[in-house]
């Protein structure tokens, strides 16, 4: 694919300072036209995502159709492959998914973190039932994106963060949202919480935000070792569940139906060759989404 | 009820080291016979055990006939409720179970114990399913009796411990056994662990050895803050499910079927006035069930 635009994600500043061990170029968020089919039902000049891990194909993972834990996998800009902060860059075709004339290239950047934000409904289907107590930590894009998801689903999340711009943001949308002091105070309330701020303070708030048996959904990658009251899980039956990455499919079908906006998302677009600028930018503080322009 | 025999538990020895904060009589696992049964169908005489767990009777929980998570109980010799290594005990009446002739004091004794042991499956069902995969982490009592529900349930769980004796007892029951350093070669290459060895070390062997969406049920009360890769968790989408206590009845119908068979668990039997010894004693290594007989 020749890339139109490709989106900044916290994992790539991650990258950028040595997580993963990853040497090449990074980015798993883009939108481009196939400029290269091969064989396979898409064709050249084609509107296009992509699904980032691209497995072996052969395996018993593989052969459900979903790669995401082969473990002969490479992931896009992350493990093993190429990414999408370049002009061109190359999946399987197996992993593309063509984007509708009414998702824009600007919105269609966005189904990658999109997709994984719908991931928690995949892994805690309760999250989205219209009576669940739901709160997603972390006002970030991908906290943001969550409480979206959650939102268009049908139950009312609480987003608790710490930047009012952002909470902003999702109160205009609707949202309920409240601080972390603020959120502290409901107590044991809550049915699930997603962990999107990827701090040990934000595992150790939902912990206190959990109603005994219910679901903490760690949706951050943390870095090293993070300190856990172990104890309370077992006490309480909480349900720790990582979530990684979603399904393109779902992420794409909010954005056609509108019923997901992610425009106001976007704090800056700078072209391909300020990539290093870019991700600067990415990492200051109230910055939201930053997207690279490869036209 | 007056007391026939109690087993001490490894929560009565980091309570009386000052965990939970507890002051009181400790004990929670016991046989006894009613003495004063109050209004309700068990009458004076009869031999029972006692779910540990004494709520409200009125919330929503409580309503459910599940007391396990009201947040006014009070928990048999761990939570404002005198225990049972002593020569009485009292526990509300509901919370009785009669003990089938078939079943002696000293089966009966570990009722207990061995439904906290069943209460795996509750948390974490697919665990005895005959196809599972499913390795059982510490061979302390608890990870022994973890083991022998499971073989029980149809499953054929690997039993990973330190001490060639306990493993030596599992073995003689068909249980597979190994010993840490073996059980590392296995890889990821388990569907369910369950970590009953209550170290941090545990937890870092169950995530090593865990599938990827693979589920580590946590079965022992951690102390303190356990450091743990939480990064793993997103990555590999694993599900930490917590377990505490269980239901009595299956685990009485266990024992009353003859399937598990806990003779052989019980090290020591030591008249109540020697509570302090038997307690010294139950923290001894290789040493496994320690009872008090109070008759």
């Amino acid at each position: 694919m020749r890339i139109t635009l490709s989106g900044i994600c916290n994992t790539d500043l991650e990258i950028a300072r040595g997580y993963a061990g990853f040497r090449g170029t990074i980015g798993h968020e883009f939108v481009g036209v196939v400029e290269d089919p091969g064989p396979g039902p898409i064709a050249r000049g084609e509107r296009v995502v992509g699904e980032i891990n691209a497995g072996c194909g052969g395996c018993a993972r593989c052969r459900t159709g979903d790669p995401r834990h082969c473990s002969t996998r490479t992931v896009l800009g992350i493990v093993g492959r190429d990414g999408a902060h370049a002009d061109f860059v190359r999946l399987p075709a197996r992993n593309l998914v063509r984007v509708p004339d009414i998702v824009s290239d600007t919105a269609a950047v966005f189904v990658e973190p999109l997709a994984a934000a719908c991931g928690v409904l995949e892994r805690a289907p309760f999250a989205g039932d219209p009576g669940a107590r739901v709160a997603v930590i972390g006002d970030g894009k991908l906290g943001l994106l969550c409480a979206m998801v959650l939102a268009a689903g049908g139950s009312r999340p609480l987003l608790i963060g710490k930047h009012p711009a952002k909470l902003a943001l999702a109160d205009r949308r609707g949202i309920e949202t409240a601080e972390v002091a603020q959120a502290h105070q409901r107590g044991r309330s809550f049915d699930v919480v997603v962990e999107a701020s990827g701090g040990a303070t934000g595992f150790e708030l939902a912990l206190a935000l959990l109603q005994p048996r219910g679901t903490l959904v760690l949706k951050s990658t943390f870095h090293g070792l993070t300190p856990v009251d172990a104890a309370r899980v077992v006490v309480e039956e909480i349900t720790v569940v990582g979530s990684r990455c979603g399904r393109f499919a779902p992420a794409l079908d909010l954005l056609a139906r509108g019923v997901v906006d992610v425009a106001e998302l976007v704090s800056e677009v700078l072209p391909l060759d300020r990539g290093a600028a870019a991700l600067a930018r990415a990492a200051a503080p109230g910055v939201l989404k930053v997207l690279l322009d490869a036209r």
